[in-house]
């Protein structure tokens, strides 16, 4: 059986596991961060946990899963708020000549993208494209099992892309940025804006939508944003499917096929195969960064 | 030397060419469509022109570059206003079991991209996005030397990608569609009721916006929905280089780097390397046709 090593690097915690090549996760491992103790305490802490999983040294190549845009090419952080120390550092070169291995890395939603793609949802399609809608909203593209990062890492950053220039641009994004308007602080902000309440969460919005026409009212207009954020999407790259994960689409089993629908309003008649899935799988984001090597790797 | 034979059908003419592998076409002849005429008879009469080549027996493979939607797979046309009676037909296959040599079809605006980015301002380049911008508004991604066709072969249909859903639709396209808005009859459109005269054509909006302020403001949205556009694309998919084609961009000598500002404004700060490039091949059409069977030979 073919493993890969794979590290799931965050601002409070490391982890890192051992996958199988089919996807499963034979051993894990875990340990705080501590970003503010400086990079080589962080490099060694990520060595030492991938030296503590059980047979390690039979693993073919090792993965990293990293927050923020990343260069791909040189296995670096370009921008991240939560490891500071770590943006140009090459990390992957770091690991790579350590345990003398394939070392390979990526931004973490688009190693959890490529996790659906080739063992989610996605599995057995060939042209996918990955959307996660939680806090914020990002994405990746997944073409014949590969991950695309773009020339600056940047691939995917699709909460920033505009979906309606006359709206005010709202925390340094863009005028009727995504993010602005499909994630689910949007959606809390407009619905206390438009109900007088408090809402704790985005779920909270949707259950009062039942009842609460102005609840109902902001629910339809996120609706219908992300139907033309995934449309436009779908006029760039045709994806078969798009798979998005976060709590917010499965708040209702009709809600997805709703927005498909939506989205499919727009698209040309000849492109309306498109399908929405909810990305289900648990641990993308170790199993992902496994992926991520395996399918470098197969190149 | 290496050679591909190239077909760029479209509803008036059939050219076919013997190009080599580095994009010379060596013998290129012409005919009319007749699409009229149904379907057999454009399959032999590109046939006969096809074998009308010199050294076309040599050439190790066949690219055909067709109007609309294409099902590249498949090898057979989707849609098609102009052709019909091809709609559906296994052009691809056909073509190659009369010549016995591989055959590949693609959009003529994508095999035109991939001409641009294999051998004009893109060569050397891996991730690409190609537009045209004259009548309608159309793209394609050329990633690693390979055009990007799409789940239904509508990748790169950006003519219909919202801009602004708060304006009204026009032609049947979405509301803000890109090509209702940042084509060259839109220009004239807007130009023609803001200053009440009749332009023949964007060119001479472009002229009349250096002394007339209601063609100037035409002319700057414009470029701000333009830049819209090439932010959204880049958002999704992050390429090095987009190449533009058309006469639009070449109306004067800052107006690329202008567009390109703009656009870069809406970018995140890492992401602001892109370039814009006017493409500028001669024969783009007929070159990338030879370039889709080489590409798709090098697999």
């Amino acid at each position: 059986m073919k493993t890969f090593i794979a590290v799931d690097l965050g601002g409070t915690n490391i982890r890192a596991a051992l996958v199988s090549e089919d996807g499963q996760i034979l051993d894990v491992k875990k340990d705080k961060t501590e970003a503010q103790l400086g990079k080589e305490h962080i490099m060694e802490k990520m060595e030492s946990l991938i030296a503590s999983l059980d047979g390690y040294k039979d693993a073919l190549g090792i993965g990293l899963g990293i927050p923020g845009p990343t260069d791909t090419v040189n296995g670096k952080i370009i921008i991240s708020n939560n490891l500071p120390d770590l943006v140009g550092y090459p990390i992957a070169d770091h690991i790579r000549n350590h345990f003398n291995k394939p070392t390979f890395m990526a931004n973490d939603v688009k190693v959890a993208g490529l996790a659906e793609a080739l063992l989610g949802e996605g599995k057995g399609k060939k042209n996918l494209y990955y959307l996660t809608i939680s806090t914020g909203v990002a994405g990746a593209m997944i073409l014949d099992g590969k991950v695309l990062s773009g020339f600056h890492g940047h691939g995917g950053e699709i909460g920033n892309a505009i979906i309606d220039p006359s709206r005010e641009p709202i925390n340094g994004l863009n005028p009727g940025a995504a993010e602005s308007w499909v994630s689910g602080p949007a959606i809390v902000r407009e619905a206390n804006k438009a109900c007088h309440k408090e809402f704790a969460h985005a779920g909270e919005v949707f259950e009062a939508a039942k009842s609460d026409e102005n609840a109902k009212a902001v629910v339809e207009r996120f609706k219908e944003d992300l139907a033309i954020l995934l449309a436009n999407v779908c006029f760039v790259c045709d994806p078969e499917r798009i798979l998005i994960q976060g709590g917010v689409m499965k708040s209702g089993s009709d809600f997805l096929e709703d927005v498909q629908e939506r989205m499919r309003k727009y698209l040309f008649p000849g492109m309306r195969e498109t399908t929405l899935a909810n990305a289900t799988m648990e641990e993308s984001g170790l199993v992902g960064a496994a992926m991520l090597a395996k399918s470098q790797m197969e190149d």
